[in-house]
C-alpha cells in the first residue's frame, strides 16, 4: 500500500497544480464566481478519478500531459457534481472534505453558478489543442465525458436518487442507479486513459470490466461508511441515507452480506487486470485502497 | 418584416424538430429528468440564437445540417441558463414563455439537474461526428461555445448580476455585465455560423461587430420591456429590476435616452452588414425585429 500512497499523492499534486494553472484567476467583478470554483476544485480530495485515468494510461505509455489534461477535465466534472449535490434542494450538506460546502461558504446562487462554470470548463479544457494534438481524439474524449456525465449517465443517477431513492426496494434498480450516479464517471476515467494510450480492444474491454466492478465497490464502500462511519473521519455527514429513509445496497443486503459481496467484487475487479501482468500492480492496489478507505 | 417572420418560424420549426429528435426520450426511472429537459427545451421561444447562427452561415452557403446541429447546441445552453436563472436562489421566477418555470412545474432539484443535463448535452451534440465531418471544426465549435457560456462569459455575467447588480452605478460596468450575460452567446451564435461557413476573416470581423451591437440592442430592449412592458405579453414577470433595486442601462440612462441609443446601435449593427450586400437582408431585418419586440 505504501507505493500506492506515494503515487496517489504524486498524482494529486500534479492534478492540483494543473487545475490551479488552468482555472482562471479570481479577478474582476465576477471574482466571487472564480473564487468559489477554485475553493471547490482545490479543496483537496483524493483525486481518485484522475489517478485511475493516469494509471490506466500508463499501462500503454500514454502521453502524460494529455492524461493530466483529461484528468483535470474529469475532476472539474466531479467537483461540479459535488457542489450541486450538496445544495439545499438536493442532499443539503453543510460539510464536504472537512470544509463548508460552497453554498455554505458563499451562497446558493454562487454554488449553482460555480458548478455550471466548472462543468462548462471541463469541455473547454478538452477542446483545446493542448489537450491532445489529434482533434479526433479530443472529440472522442468530449463525447465520452458528456455521455458519462449527462442525462444518460451521472445526472440520471442523481435524478433517480432524488426522485425515487426512498421507494426503491429492488436491488437491481439500486445497482443501476449506482452505475449511473458514480459508476459512469469512474468507468469513463479508466476508459479515457486507455483511449489516450491507444490501447487495443481486448485491453480496453478488460479495463472496462475492471472499472465497472471498481465502481460498484466504490459505491458500496460509500454506503458502508454512511452506515457505520464517523462524521469527523469522513469529513461529511454520515447516516444520511437512513435518516432520509433511503435504501442502498447495504441497507438492502444487510451490513455483513454487503461486506462479503464487496470483497468478492474487489477480487473480481483485480482478476480483470491479469492480462496486464505486473504492470497493473498499482491499479490492483487501488482496489484494496478503495475497499479499505474510511472516508 | 413578413419575410423575416416566415424565416424565423421556419428556423424555429427545424430547430424544434431537431431538438425533439436528438433529446433522449423520457423513459426509465429517470424519466422525470428527461421530461423536464424536454419541457424546457421544447417550450417555444423565438429560437433567436439558432436563427442568427443559421442566417450567418447561409451568407457563406454553409452546410445546413451542420448549422442545425450547432443551433441545437446553442439552444440547449440558452435553455439551461434560463432554467438555472429562474431558480429561487437566483431570479426566483415563476413563469417563463407563458408557462410555469421548471422548478415550479417539477421541483428545484429537478430544475438544477435538467439544467446540468442540457448544458452537458450541448457538448455531446457538438462532439458527435454528425455535427460536422471535420473533428477540427467540432473542437473549434466546442471551445468557442464553452468560452462564451462559461466562467469568462455568460456565467460570469450572471454572477455579476447576482452579486453586484444592485451596487453598479457605472454604465461601463453594466455594459460589460450585459456583454457577458447575453452578448457572449449571441456573438458566438453568429460567429459559429461564419465558422461553419468557412468565412474569410474580413467577413467574420464584420459579423462579429454586427453581433456585438445586436447583443447590446437585445439586452437594452429586454430592459425596456422590464421597465415598461406588460407581464401577459412578455410571458414572464416585468419590472423585476426596479423591484430588486437593480440598475440597468435603461434605469441609468433614462427611458428616452435609452430608446435613442438603442436605435443608433441598431443602425450601426446594420451598417456592419454592408459588405455582404442584399444577401444580408434577413440579418438586417433581424435587427429591426429585435428592436421592436415586445416580449
Amino acid at each position: 500500500m505504501q507505493i500506492l500512497d506515494v503515487r496517489l499523492r504524486a498524482t494529486a499534486d500534479r492534478v492540483n497544480a494543473a487545475l490551479d494553472a488552468l482555472l482562471p484567476p479570481a479577478q474582476g467583478p465576477e471574482a466571487r464566481l472564480l473564487d468559489a470554483m477554485r475553493y471547490a476544485a482545490l479543496a483537496g480530495g483524493k483525486r481518485l478519478r484522475p489517478f485511475l485515468m493516469i494509471e490506466a494510461g500508463r499501462l500503454f505509455d500514454a502521453d502524460e500531459s494529455a492524461l493530466i489534461r483529461a484528468a483535470v477535465a474529469v475532476e472539474c466534472i466531479h467537483t461540479y457534481s459535488l457542489i450541486h449535490d450538496d445544495l439545499p434542494c438536493m442532499d443539503d450538506d453543510d460539510m464536504r472534505r472537512g470544509q463548508p460546502t460552497v453554498h455554505r461558504k458563499y451562497d446558493e446562487a454562487t454554488a449553482v453558478l460555480a458548478g455550471d462554470a466548472l462543468l462548462t470548463f471541463a469541455f473547454e479544457v478538452l477542446a483545446d489543442p493542448s489537450a491532445h494534438p489529434d482533434p479526433q481524439m479530443r472529440c472522442l474524449l468530449i463525447a465520452g465525458l458528456a455521455k458519462a456525465a449527462g442525462a444518460q449517465g451521472m445526472v440520471a443517477g442523481q435524478m433517480i436518487d432524488m426522485a425515487h431513492g426512498a421507494d426503491a426496494e429492488d436491488a437491481a434498480a439500486v445497482a443501476r442507479m449506482n452505475r449511473l450516479k458514480t459508476g459512469a464517471l469512474i468507468s469513463w476515467s479508466v476508459e479515457a486513459g486507455a483511449l489516450i494510450g491507444c490501447a487495443r480492444e481486448d485491453a480496453r474491454h478488460a479495463l472496462a470490466r475492471y472499472a465497472q466492478d471498481l465502481g460498484v465497490v466504490f459505491q458500496m464502500v460509500d454506503d458502508l461508511i454512511d452506515v457505520s462511519g464517523d462524521a469527523g473521519e469522513a469529513g461529511k455527514a454520515v447516516a444520511k441515507d437512513a435518516a432520509a429513509g433511503k435504501v442502498n445496497l447495504v441497507t438492502l443486503l444487510g451490513e455483513d452480506v454487503a461486506r462479503q459481496r464487496v470483497r468478492l467484487l474487489a477480487a473480481q475487479a483485480q482478476k480483470h487486470l491479469a492480462i496486464f501482468g505486473p504492470r497493473a500492480k498499482v491499479l490492483s492496489e487501488a482496489v484494496d485502497f478503495i475497499l479499505e478507505r474510511r472516508y
